[in-house]
């Protein structure tokens, strides 16, 4: 799908294609479209981060609280939206012992007691063992630090997402357009 | 559902119920949980009004464009969100004469190509033919007006829905906790 193509896409079909590059904020896919036409995919990406800056700390929490805790119920009651499961997989967060399983989830619970918000990391950008060790490391940072990082692995989730809708040939993108 | 229950939410929670108060923007709910604790009701549904208000134009344009046509492609294809279902029955939109839907279709699509954003209108509070009658007119109006016109039907349903979710004695509340 090339960047004439995506910019000709009525509202409605364009957040349906893009409505989870962040995940379930359809309202920040939505908003970037009234900035089309955009010159390259870097463009739309650029408009997306730019929106999300934009937001007041409190929108950016809202973010961070919209992705699922790491091998969490969403996991276990497979209601994982479909990006978030084929990340799942490709880290090897579907197929944890029960002993990894029940360290992440002691991890998970403890970091968001302390945040008010959930881990968030790129898991296509690692592996389930750098997972646990950056989750054991990330409860120790101040807040305002891990709010910050957190959206920072937003951003490099929504670029591989993207990447894996439009580019044919993108690593990782198993499935495409 | 009373307030101090509503503050001792975890946010995860907090999120699964009240993520749809918006049409599908849980980011809005997940952010304001932020503000808690809550006096009351109305001080939740002050915050979530203010996140809005504070909103970029294209942030607000974001969330108008989550809401669905009325008698559109998902009540056909039965992928409205529950809470929209609901407000489709309640005014006897899934129920037009297939002139009805014709005219609905075609003026809906009129608005959206005028402006960029669905019609959004709170449906709870009206009948098909006032709805018909306020879509042929506000077809007419600027895109300004007609931005900051939804996004007021927005928070008239929000503030149903939310009535509906908490108050188990509010008129209009089919679907309680």
């Amino acid at each position: 799908m090339d960047i004439d193509a995506i910019n000709a896409l009525p509202c409605e079909d364009f957040v349906n294609i893009f409505g989870n590059v962040v995940e379930k904020c359809p309202l920040i896919t939505a908003a970037v479209w009234s900035r089309r036409p955009f010159a390259n995919l870097t463009a739309l990406e650029a408009a997306i981060s730019e929106f999300i800056d934009a937001l007041p700390e409190s929108g950016k929490e809202g973010i961070l609280r919209c992705y699922p805790d790491l091998a969490g119920r969403d996991l276990q009651g497979d209601t994982l939206t479909r990006e978030s499961r084929e990340e799942h997989a490709r880290a090897g967060l579907d197929a944890l012992s029960s002993g990894e399983a029940l360290r992440m989830s002691r991890l998970n619970w403890e970091y968001k007691v302390r945040f008010g918000f959930p881990f968030v990391i790129c898991a296509r950008m690692n592996d389930k063992a750098n997972i646990l060790q950056q989750l054991t490391e990330r409860c120790r940072n101040e807040r305002t630090v891990e709010r910050a990082r957190g959206i920072e692995e937003v951003k490099k989730i929504s670029h591989l997402r993207l990447q894996s809708l439009v580019l044919p040939d993108a690593p990782n993108a198993p499935n495409k357009l």
